[in-house]
């Protein structure tokens, strides 16, 4: 049995949507950001990085969204989340998810927490230098995709393209968005005409960037 | 059959212990920073992010050294490298991977590349924030190792702790290196004892934090 520990549109949002695709039972429990209760005694005794997702799996907590997403794939083989073990697209599936939470997760973090950087704000050069390696993962992506695409493993859907259509959403407001690039545009298509997208964004109640 | 693009004591490290854990052949090849050969247009062309580890299997590059140690991990299940699929330990395992490149490998990038931040050289509440940073890491892993060592896993050594030594090492000359805290210092008398780590010392001509 699982329960995520969950906040509308942030990174639980692709272990939800891991949940959705599976068909498998589970339980949502809101943690809820604006009253901060990812830093009550409560929330932290659960996961003292105090933050979501976390998912119980028979009571015990488990984090870090790219590993709760090839944890769900491994015992769902019939969700086709993930490549078979040791074939070469496994590799390529790990490689992109280490890659996603590396690269976007990573600089995400301090895009949206300028006080993990030390400031209030984040000065013009700091602010520029972020925006621009997100871009760049962007750009390559665009050029993996129009070659080699639709999905992030070609012609297969899995749980790596979950994780990328949660970072998409999440630059709709900056300058650049994710949609400005074609081949990423259409991925998105694809990704939102699933169940699994319609239904999240029902369950969470997204209303922006839903189609 | 391998082949390793590698400079020494870089993000390659990892992935190179993990060839020599298993006892399979590779090839190497030097990737020669001092005249910045990563960005030559021949490595480009090889891997586009310019950046080690590059590992050619069966001659097709792959990159990102988390994924790489998972991947070799599952190749060579004899090196017991990973826990089984589906076990609780894997899922320990793909947290432990993801964290530590997630938390340590992003951190470190900023701390020793300003110019990714958009800076010469980072302003003081930068590189306090990016310190305080690295050292929670080491602060929650010793929490971990001291209550479930000594290895990531518990009693079982894995591809996660070979990520770990790396990332220990490279805090060598911060102003609180990792081997400061009690339960990792035990972990790195651990890994520095196995022979991998002594070929690998040899091999890369590490004299430094060797033992």
């Amino acid at each position: 049995m699982y329960t995520l520990y969950y906040s509308p549109g942030t990174a639980s949002m692709a272990v939800h949507l891991a949940l959705l695709e599976t068909g498998a039972p589970y339980q949502l429990e809101l943690v809820d950001f604006s009253t901060r209760q990812q830093r009550s005694a409560e929330y932290l005794r659960l996961n003292p990085l105090g933050r979501v997702p976390l998912l119980l799996i028979d009571g015990q907590p488990h984090v870090e969204s790219g590993a709760l997403l090839m944890m769900i794939a491994d015992r769902h083989p019939q969700a086709r989340l993930a490549p078979p073990l040791g074939s070469a697209q496994r590799l390529a599936w790990y490689q992109w998810i280490v890659y996603l939470s590396n690269a976007l997760g990573a600089s995400y973090r301090y895009w949206f927490y300028p006080p993990d950087l030390g400031a209030s704000e984040h000065p013009a050069p700091v602010r520029v230098a972020l925006q621009a390696r997100i871009e760049a993962v962007w750009t390559l992506l665009e050029a993996q995709l129009s070659a080699s695409g639709p999905y992030l493993l070609g012609d297969e859907f899995s749980a790596a393209d979950l994780q990328l259509i949660m970072y998409m959403r999440w630059s709709r407001n900056m300058p650049r968005p994710a949609l400005e690039w074609p081949a990423l545009r259409r991925f998105a298509a694809l990704l939102r005409a699933r169940s699994s997208w319609q239904r999240l964004c029902d369950i969470e109640q997204l209303g922006e960037w839903r189609s």
